[in-house]
């Protein structure tokens, strides 16, 4: 792709939906190597990419402790203990969790403990407190223990030099726990993709503007932020530019992002200077892609970036986001490329049209089980996005898909319960 | 419930799962009218619950524009023209997308026109680009075009007065898009529920602290924390209390919270005091419940406050957060009470023991699509949570699920690809 000039011109040619994913991650592998790693505290760690190896250096615990809240007793006084034959055993202490100094447990002596309190010397079981009555300062054990019953054992949990979380990892909430225990209050995660959002149009107001004259908000910014976060970006920047070549040049040339999204200025109006200025900075892998709508939309790499031109028409920017940025930006987090909408297979209210060689995303609606696509087509109506339950792919192979066919519908929401019959 | 004092006698009766779940949410309804609003800037407002209806004040686009790049036309100009047989119309002048002014378009006359740009006075209709040559100062239409053609009209995504977005709506990335394209900078969504963690036991080190003579670090502190988290929470506080009463008393009292995760002193050991401390500043509802393991797990209201008394046992902390609190957090952020795992239905690799009356948590793996317990069974055993895939619920009235038999596998991780055949 040498960046040819399609403006007031046209398409010649477009790259298949497929060709244009394998551009834009096709070559991503081993995300949580590729990308750096940042160190974060235990408190940010849920959910991030481990970066280390994660070993032990200590024993957890690191001293014997008592599984239940009761008696230390050495095990043997117990035998042939029963609730019509109790042993008595004088009570010589305490052991209490987090403890200092314990109490000595000798021959026919006990000591109270409770859950995770420290085993006193010479003890080497632990009675339950249910299966014992105190009388005065002795203990009447009803019941038997065997030795090392209801006693955790040095490294139980824990063995100083155990792996524990393999790099690559996502943690999970009991990892960070687990991280907390070993003495950990930190720990290396893989970096999250850098994103920045480069929105142009002198039509565009910012978020939070009323739109007036000529001119309407940049719904796509705001949009495209929550779509990154959702799929494991941090946003570096957010940059809305008048449709200024040296500002543009300038805002895709500055390094620190790993994902460059543009909106806008990528289809054959005179201001679309995208294209050209992606193919001077960097390379222009694929612009033009056979799928409806976004079928001006773009792919190239510049510096260590991946660059994905969207069109400025909410709709597409939406459609390309989904199937070629999306995907990226997964991969480059370190999870599944797949969409990461819920799905279901559900057959068709009526039928929908489509034509042979373009991929299709075709916007739905779900009533009383049947999915029907919307009839608002125009790429620039955003609110057919929210009306809609869900979109459903049309392969480039295919030319429609009959009423009564089922059709899997990636839904934009969790709750269809009050769609499905 | 009485708060009656189990402390160093055991429970008498416990209550069933189900009851307790019943206890821990069954009352609440339509979470969003329930915790008051926030209102929020558009960049923190995806996923969160909206708290009030949005209509729109203004149309978008407020003007006609353009939906293609082109030139703006009087469609009655190109009537008859094709590619053998142009029709040559004058440019007046141009118009660019969020310009003031606008040239008009008399008879026989054309204006450059670009996506989104306002249609001049006169035209009616836009000719695409790539059927239109320009030639000197006119341009020869290549095609006839009808009156509208690639015209948006005003309104035509959202109309003033249209309702846009239901209260109680989990706001989606294009939500939030079309809220910036209405104008709005900010939005009300429901709160969400603010969490109190408070670990008690004299024997906790502070996460990031190093494990120490007879101490441990909280591990259960951190994990709660991601846990709730995950399911929508916003963490209020987080209390590490050594096993002192009116510590304690205080941090149960303290108003701000939605619910109090309380972990440890729970059980029967003589510091546990919490269920007595529930009992006496609010009710305690249920204290003991017929699961495996959490068996003393509680749950009691303070105030407005839910409370959970989660047991210290790290993996019967996680399994009472999983089945009793997580639920009700999910159910107060506008979430189904559902597990928030991805479940898989495989067969056993060998029979899981279980017993009438009692709902077991079992921590499972998964090899060549096929699921053992761990023979870990330990409820100190965190690190049995990390290496297991997922766990399986055997409910009360079963006393065991035999070898092959399909069982549900709630995944900790949602990659199982490697575990599968």
């Amino acid at each position: 792709m040498n960046g040819e000039d399609v403006r007031m011109r046209g398409f010649r040619t477009r790259a298949s939906l497929a060709d244009a994913q394998a551009a834009a991650w096709g070559d991503v592998v081993l995300p949580h190597l590729l990308l750096p790693a940042d160190e974060v505290g235990l408190s940010a760690a849920c959910g991030r990419l481990l970066a280390e190896a994660v070993a032990s250096d200590v024993d957890v615990p690191a001293f014997r402790r008592s599984a239940m809240d009761g008696y230390a007793v050495r095990a043997e006084d117990t035998f042939g203990a029963s609730l019509y034959d109790t042993v008595r055993l004088a009570i010589s202490g305490e052991s209490m969790p987090g403890a200092e100094t314990l109490p000595r447990v000798g021959a026919k002596q006990c000591a109270r403990i409770m859950t995770g309190a420290p085993l006193p010397e010479g003890a080497d079981a632990v009675l339950p407190a249910e299966h014992a009555k105190e009388d005065g300062g002795a203990v009447l054990a009803e019941e038997s223990v065997t030795p090392g019953k209801n006693v955790g054992q040095v490294g139980e949990d824990v063995r100083r030099g155990d792996s524990l979380l393999a790099a690559g990892r996502r943690l999970r909430p009991q990892d960070v726990g687990l991280l907390a225990s070993i003495g950990r209050g930190s720990v290396r995660v893989a970096r999250r993709p850098r994103v920045r959002i480069v929105a142009t149009g002198d039509e565009l107001l910012a978020p939070g503007e009323r739109p007036r004259g000529h001119r309407i908000v940049d719904s796509n910014t705001p949009m495209l932020r929550a779509l990154a976060e959702r799929d494991g970006a941090a946003i570096e920047s957010e940059l809305r530019l008048r449709d200024d070549e040296a500002a543009i040049r300038a805002a895709l040339a500055a390094p620190g992002a790993d994902v460059i999204l543009t909106s806008g200025a990528t289809s054959v109006g005179r201001e679309d200077r995208i294209p050209l200025l992606v193919a001077e900075l960097g390379s222009l892998l694929v612009h033009g892609v056979t799928m409806r709508p976004a079928s001006p939309a773009g792919v190239g790499r510049i510096g260590a970036a991946r660059v994905f031109l969207l069109p400025g028409n909410p709709v597409s920017c939406l459609a390309a986001y989904d199937l070629l940025a999306g995907p990226a930006i997964r991969v480059l987090a370190g999870s599944s490329p797949a969409l990461p909408y819920a799905a279901r297979d559900l057959p068709l209210a009526c039928r929908i049209v489509s034509q042979i060689g373009r991929t299709d995303y075709v916007r739905v609606t779900i009533a009383d089980g049947k999915v029907s696509p919307l009839a608002t087509s125009g790429a620039s109506i955003l609110s057919s996005t929210t009306r809609a339950d869900g979109f459903v792919i049309v392969p480039e192979g295919s030319e429609g898909v009959a009423e009564g066919s089922v059709v899997r519908v990636h839904l934009f929401h969790d709750d269809v319960r009050s769609a499905l019959p």
